[in-house]
């Protein structure tokens, strides 16, 4: 991506103080790459020792993260007041994250300074000019978060543009300007750029949606002359979320015309959309611009023949430039050719007709929760049954019951019993385990492992369980998805169900049939 | 209200296209007396004769809906082609309707004439001037939804702008220009309804928000002279929804200094918003701007201590002018500031050393996998217990017993028996549910109704299952989170634990004891 104009995630960073919203290093380490493999220029990936967690990730950023297009940056503060930037171990901490960006939040509100950091207006110059130089002597390259910028402006005009001057003279490659409490709106916030891009420095825009306008400001911005935008996967954010950088990427590339991710990473952004979605654990809005379930949904019966002779009359754009449909069953499976794609990915030759009949089963199982997007084994599985005719099997069940107490002493106990035939013969096992699903696991394997030895090579790696929108209390639909390993390879499968543990126990039956596959038995 | 300045919301009929929300006949009426409390001008009731639902509606509304501010309006189309006004069917359910406004959906894209009315340009222009002019003599008031106005006006200049002046000039009071497709951005919007202003009609904006700038759209049209802005309740409406009346209230009252409603209606803003997304049975955003449930939560720590000095520097608006209320989440995080905070907010004294208490008995829960984030009940109960030096308790429990099974004809069973102590007695209740926790659940529910009736107001809303980090396959950590309700306020509590059904009942024990706190029963 070139440098003449920034797309900045801070999903990461910024995203993450969304109420409820926890991210995991390796949640963290599997949104950076949807991000990047949608095409934006920096990931912001938390603030390096601020917490264990954050510093965990650069670390580990370093290898396991691979990215193609974005360059990771470090978030943090200026130095204290009253110490050297070299002798501040909050930004030792961000130099040794050896991020190859270091984006630094300064404060740029009189009052701010004052009240919140306790400091003079000039130290507080002085914080942002040795942070800055020190870093970049260090090599890094700095941006500047401008903090309370907007609400900066109107109560000190002279001491905000102080701020963005300072910064830019000390080496600064951007100074976004931060509208910290979301309260601006379009024209007001245009203005304000306008007369700081007019000052020098690059100016870069960072905005929250607490007016309903972080998209329309973020534009706005843009027009006014701000050539680097920042922003969050989905709208995440604190209070009511950032600038859902989906949709300024959409509008940015669709309505002004600018290059801003190839049209192949365009197309992939309502896969990513819901993968960041699936990651976060947070339901995403079936109403959400250009990537939501509904986004291209058509009710109103009026539109229904006038759709059939022009669809351009009833969107605004082609819902498959961003990936989304029409017909609206969102999936990176939703197309014909994207099962003939990944048919062949998986060594399967799926063409024509067969690929119909596979993506309106995709269709049909997505209605009732199915995803398939996390569960390529159970896509597999289905796949190899439209192929074939029939399920891969090396078992059948005859009945599963899982008992889970608390007894009176305070010991919990879950003990599980499967009765399977495989092999022509009728197994019944009992295992115990932590929990209702782990011991349904262990009397599964203890069923199958004296048949098939190479069972015991299957780990359950990952399992998540996702409560349906349009849910209501406990007795909601339930999605599982379960990842497994036999120590050379990962897979997905999944299971739904209005009973959490029958929605588990069809996750994990395909789970060890795939593991089976794999390890080449041949199925009954 | 005055007619200087009309809010127009179209809930009822445009919102309810939303996919997945269906109002019956009782719910609009609920729905539309919660609207007129908070001041808006004019309610749109749905499409009279277009289906039955809608024609009952405007029947029962003449005795059953007593509006104190604002008219109602039905909705419907110009005459069919080559029929008069006088002998349209759907033109006399409009009139039969008797409500005082009649808003009239007319073609203003050529393209559109042509191809989903299929009639000519001149033709269309009578239908509307017959049918405004028709409804005018009849004694109604009319306005004028101009449909893809904005498109039209692109692809055909000169003919959007005749259908405005044909309906001006047939005594249509206003013609709102629609951005049916949902695809402007605020400049491009602005610069046309400029023109359409000088044309000499008054001029109205309908936006949808498939750029996510549907509220900025509004604003950006009543800067340019619209001076009829409407709307839907939460945002509802098709595809991406329709512009959020209450952001646009908001804006429109608190940012650009208009007399929208009153101060009080406006106090009442956030409860109407909850209230309309109950008879809607659609989740309300805790993201939506000034209403959402974390629309002034701040979570970072280092917001804490400085909000502690001034509110004011980390929010947009004072949250009690919207009736909202600024929450700060306790997180590890942050640390005894916005415990002290978070205990003000809930009424309880907590400072100093109980603070610190509070804190660090906080960190360690929270290193255990809890969040009190979005478990406010959870953490209540712990600063009551951490202040009594017991815990606030109605029942204890003896044990408990989940069997979950799958038999060999399919079916699937989930039975749960609880014992439990209460009041003296000891009771044994089981009960069945279409999963383990809510057999749980049906089961505890059971044991104690009958000794605190108030139970009964008690619902599970939503249920969210998410496993924890360092988790490895089905023996990893799971953190269950319960929102409930008793109708009149929500909570959230947490469990903990490696097995799902016993994290489960720790949340459900919780959320019923939070339950019968709040009903005012002494705990024992």
């Amino acid at each position: 991506m070139s440098d003449g104009f920034h797309v900045y995630d801070t999903t990461l960073r910024d995203g993450s103080q969304q109420e409820g919203l926890n991210l995991s290093v390796q949640d963290k380490l599997v949104i950076a790459r949807h991000l990047d493999s949608l095409g934006v220029g920096f990931i912001e990936g938390g603030w390096p020792g601020a917490n264990p967690k954050d510093t965990e990730f650069f670390r580990l950023a370093r290898t396991e993260l691979d990215l193609k297009h974005a360059q990771l940056a470090a978030f943090g503060a200026t130095r204290r007041a009253g110490l050297k930037a070299a002798d501040d171990p909050q930004v030792a901490a961000l130099r040794d994250s050896r991020a190859p960006v270091v984006t630094l939040v300064a404060k740029s509100h009189d009052r701010h300074v004052e009240l919140a950091l306790r400091t003079t207006l000039e130290e507080n110059l002085a914080m942002i000019r040795d942070t800055v130089s020190h870093l970049r002597a260090e090599g890094q390259r700095v941006f500047v978060d401008a903090e309370h910028f907007f609400d900066g402006f109107k109560a000190n005009r002279a001491y905000a543009l102080e701020v963005v001057r300072t910064a830019a003279e000390a080496g600064a490659d951007v100074v976004a300007l931060c509208d910290t409490n979301g309260g601006m709106l379009p024209d007001e916030l245009a203005d304000v750029v306008h007369e700081v891009v007019g000052a020098g420095a690059r100016v870069g825009i960072h905005c929250h949606d607490d007016s309903g306008c972080a998209v329309a400001n973020s534009l706005a911005a843009v027009r006014a002359g701000a050539t680097h935008v920042q922003g969050c996967a989905n709208g995440y954010g604190e209070r009511s979320g950032n600038a859902n950088l989906f949709t300024v990427i959409g509008n940015l590339q669709l309505k002004r015309g600018m290059n801003i991710v190839g049209d192949a990473q365009l197309a992939e952004m309502t896969r990513i959309a819901h993968a960041v979605s699936e990651a976060t654990n947070v339901t995403l809005s079936s109403q959400a611009p250009y990537v939501g379930h509904s986004a291209f949904a058509h009710k109103a019966g009026l539109h229904a023949s006038a759709v059939k002779v022009d669809p351009n009359l009833y969107q605004h754009i082609d819902p498959l430039v961003v990936g989304n449909d029409m017909r609206m069953l969102v999936s990176s499976m939703s197309g014909r050719a994207s099962v003939e794609l990944k048919g062949k990915e998986l060594g399967y030759d799926v063409s024509g007709q067969k690929a119909a009949e596979v993506v309106s089963r995709v269709k049909d199982l997505e209605s009732k929760g199915y995803t398939f997007e996390a569960a390529d084994a159970s896509f597999e599985l289905l796949l190899r049954e439209e192929l074939a005719g029939a399920r891969t099997s090396y078992f059948t069940v005859e009945s599963w019951r899982v008992i889970a107490e608390q007894r009176p002493d305070g010991v919990q106990i879950s003990e599980a019993t499967v009765k399977v035939h495989a092999k022509g013969e009728r197994i019944i096992a009992t295992g115990e385990g932590n929990g209702p699903v782990n011991a349904l696991d262990t009397a599964l394997r203890f069923a199958l492992e004296r048949l098939y030895p190479e069972l015991a090579n299957l780990e359950l790696v990952d399992f998540k369980v996702r409560i349906l929108e349009g849910s209501h209390g406990t007795d909601a639909i339930t999605r599982v998805l379960i990842d497994s390993s036999d120590g050379k390879a990962e897979w997905g499968t999944v299971g739904v169900g209005e009973n959490v543990i029958a929605a588990s126990w069809q996750a994990l039956e395909e789970a060890v049939t795939y593991s089976l596959l794999r390890a080449g038995y041949d199925p009954s």
